[in-house]
């Protein structure tokens, strides 16, 4: 079976592996105040361009956000979302399990719009009844999103000043912020995160660690104290500086970047394989997932052979799936794959 | 200026506010363990025919909710609500301040369908990440709905049925029960609420109480060890027996349908004129809330005179307000609002 | 049967009843915006010489509390408290629920020392894993205390700076202030609460209302959108004016401070009745509470006559009670009780 | 410097290190629904001799026990610990960030006694204010406990019999069980914990694994939806076959109780050396932590050459210090700290 099902199906990448067996032998002291989380988050801080910023290190997304979010807001605030957002719908209510409200918008796309944020806040603050309703003080968006889209640099930039003239933090989830900024038609960089954003995380879960997300805050009322919440919420590894040995593997090369592009680029010929057969991608995607939707019995004959994942119903005779590579993926394998959606026709 | 904002802008019925001080010098036990509680209790039991409901007494609507909710789901779990409904809109995140996260409905009427609560519960349940949604466990209505709104008895009963048949619980908010019970076109007694719900509150702040809600819970679930939960959430009254005093007033004489069925007529004749004049009903309500577009220059010319609830920007020149009578309401203050109407056309 | 057993017994006194009954007819906006809360709120700033305070009204003790914790902490910060706390030992958990810990000092006496809570601080400031450690951030005492002992002015002013000094809030659970207030030892004002404090509730329930406590925020941090935080937990009573009316009865005359030293007073003749029989007072209290370790065998007498709260075992043929007076207990009924606690001897 | 700081700054075993190495280009399933953690999970039952327990495996420590004390408890409900109990004073307040109350007792040697447990339980549920008392309903235990300390079988079995007598769910904290288990007084087995346990967890993060610990679950009104608890608090890993395939490691060859038997082994040589010097342990362990107050002049020489961790102050002169030994413990190191000990006295 050649799995294209997700991107973190397989244990980490080399260089990341062969960092960790290096030190095997070595003792540490932990929960990520030694020498190796301190050189990674130097080398983050670099890349962010933002000397100044808090950097630390969890283990996985779920984790990331609802500490985030639990140490950003007051119990009567709230973070808006797109309703396709992962804190919405695939994280078991984990933000509302530390008491804060997920405030909804529409997003077919996965991408929150300045105009839906402002007409929030605008409905909220100007109630007779302000106090009756969760006040917005968050926005949280995923780049790419959980659909494989990008916000642009300008789109960007609109919801950062939307926010901050509003007195709303950004936050940006980056579970897979690799294969974004790799991607073709970005123009974001780490450093512009760092300058727009509040908080965001650099996902190494799905980017060829074996886990681990980094967390950048530039906000200081939300760094104020992280360590505690990250305590608190289970987020603290013991042994910290296994995050910190990945992300410096990760980042002292550029590999973070190198095998996002690779990624990327094998996405790329599953996009052309399929508009060339004439399926019509569901959403413009750019990075390291495809969303299309395809016949159901074709999709019986490739589940043989291949992985993908279930999106939703099309239609009666047709399911909206996704093809997800990542630093894993292996060009034959992808061959395979586009050769058998051209026979599979 | 004559009062049509709300239906809780008086203290209370006479003969709820008589109950009281007839008491004023009574020594009793505190925390709704007294006689007073126990004998309102039993009337409530029996009107709802009930012998074995789990009957309690809460000062306000937001505190009985957040309690029943509370007591009722584990943390994984969240309760499907219209997302015009109360514990969505307008209690600043009350429910998720508990824990629990609120699944949202599109309700144009305020009504939540089964087939909407069949499909939130399909699609979870059956998702290959079942693990990672919130687990749909209970429905909240309010009846009537927040657009004054009602539920039929068929309604109601696939409803329940649906709820049942999935493991659902199904809970109704009353805030405004009186006013739907004396409605003319119901067909929902509190003898089919009992039989229907796991759990249903009937209001007394907005129905002739000074303050009060009477939780009635049918599933032992949720009964149990309920009154530790209202303890915890601020809602024992430590003058309970305040409480059991009004409801015993408002149901030794059927006063609340009486006082009920008198708002719901001072209504109809503000729809009438309304409809009369040629303005269309924002939604055909048959209970004390009148929602309609009129146009701004009369609401200003108006609003000299009365008050009423500015609900939402219809279009440039209309806004959506609602006009609202209750147990208090003089038959002459609504003619002359009539009569404003008429003649500031 | 006469009622010794607590302060919480009788439903109001004839000033507040009065000020609600003549107010039944009158129609007023909800929510605590009108002016009697506005009328009651300037009252209290005056009383507390404290005119930049912000001041609102809740209707129960464990409702103020959690609220007003829960407008103070950080997820990761917690409260200190006596283990003979309410917060602690009587609301069910009401603190923990909002995800805050109550940190504990043993307080024989029901008061927190300065010392106590430096020790705590320092012990967790200067811990190496101070992150693994909740963050003390408030102090919360009674005051009188749950055992009706008393701080003195000195002792207030010590807590206060010691507090300030090492950046905790200090907050004042003043359910029985009155009582305190005009306790014959007692040198502490309104005013000296509203300087040493950044926080505390003027308790109404137990003095002479029908219900409602008084909060007082001094410190701007806990101010701000404290009301999304009343609405949020259920503490924002629809008809608010409800509360100002009573308030408005307790202090526009000094009565808050004639009944509670009518209480106070009731209560030394049952100390000196006690102590002149030789019964030692289990705490030298001063307030409206009395506590003793007396004879079984002369409490299942004196129960056939008078209910009082049975505190704990004093040893196998004693037990601790206690007598509670209040804005409503009467001379001839304490003369009763003196008088059989004489010949029951 | 040779650490004797705790049992957790070296990465993981060679073992385990192999078996992850060996599993690097595998492709599976992500969530911990693949093979390898079905393979380790039916190991665990065996060795449990628990063929139908619940086996989860999540990363942390206190993620694991606020996960199961979250899955275990309705919101009125507390935990009973020793008040050296880990949940209580190094987590944060973690277990009060998922709304439950931490109920304490003192335990000077780190355990709680079936007498103390008792005795709350009677004191809550006899008392005629119940309801306002958080209800509890779980004892928490550590064992080995935080001091190194054992309960014996027998121990264990009286509580186990005193807490389901009473309606309580007993969990055990075995975050180092593998050193209790190979301890030489030391009659407890796993099959017992199964036996007398409602959960339990077999900790990895510090004897041997990478991370990661293993969670038993006997009582199914606790292992209903786990995983759905485990996803809300962030503590279900994508890549869970990681922890899969550590457990295996640990357990086809009985290689966790090989490795904590040295570690046992290694303690046992510094308490006899310690003990030969005339020093008294602090508290008699068996385990492998050696709690004993040193001179202070001692510890200053010994820390140039030797990492330990400080405890508490004993006397002006005297510190209680710990010296911890792991599976990675070598002789050499041993015996260089006992040479040191003896020549610095």
């Amino acid at each position: 079976m050649l799995y294209f099902n997700n991107d973190y199906n397989q244990i980490c990448h080399p260089a990341v592996m062969q960092k960790i067996t290096e030190n095997a032998g070595v003792q540490t002291p932990g929960y990520g105040t030694d020498d190796c989380c301190a050189r990674a988050a130097a080398l983050i801080r670099e890349k962010c361009d933002a000397p100044d910023a808090a950097v630390h290190f969890l283990v996985g997304g779920t984790q990331t956000n609802l500490t985030v979010i639990a140490a950003s807001l007051r119990p009567h605030q709230g973070v808006i979302a797109a309703d396709s957002g992962h804190v919405n719908v695939h994280e078991t209510g984990a933000i509302e399990a530390t008491g804060q409200k997920v405030i909804l918008v529409p997003a077919p796309d996965g991408k929150v719009r300045p105009e839906q944020v402002a007409a929030i806040v605008e409905s909220q603050s100007l109630s007779m009844d302000a106090e009756h309703i969760v006040q917005p003080k968050m926005v949280y968006i995923s780049n790419p999103t959980e659909y494989g889209t990008m916000y642009s640099l300008s789109e960007l930039e609109a919801l950062s000043a939307l926010c901050h003239g509003k007195g709303l933090y950004l936050y940006v989830d980056g579970a897979r912020m690799g294969y974004g900024l790799a991607a073709k038609n970005n123009d974001i960089t780490l450093a512009d995160y760092a300058k727009l954003c509040d908080a965001f995380y650099i996902g190494g879960t799905k980017v060829g660690a074996m886990f681990g997300e980094c967390v950048v805050i530039k906000n200081s009322s939300i760094a104020e104290d992280f360590r505690y919440l990250m305590k608190q919420r289970g987020g603290m590894l013991a042994k910290g500086w296994l995050l910190g040995l990945q992300f410096e593997a990760l980042f002292e090369d550029d590999l973070y970047m190198q095998i996002s592009a690779h990624a990327d680029k094998m996405a790329d010929q599953i996009r052309n394989t399929l508009t060339s057969l004439g399926y019509a991608l569901y959403l413009p995607g750019v990075t390291n997932q495809v969303f299309v939707a395809l016949p159901n019995k074709l999709l019986d004959e490739l589940g043989k052979e291949f992985t993908f994942a279930t999106w939703e119903k099309a239609d009666e005779e047709h399911t909206v799936v996704r093809f997800c590579t990542s630093w894993a993926t292996l060009q034959e394998n992808v061959n395979k794959l586009c050769s058998a959606l051209k026979h599979l026709v």
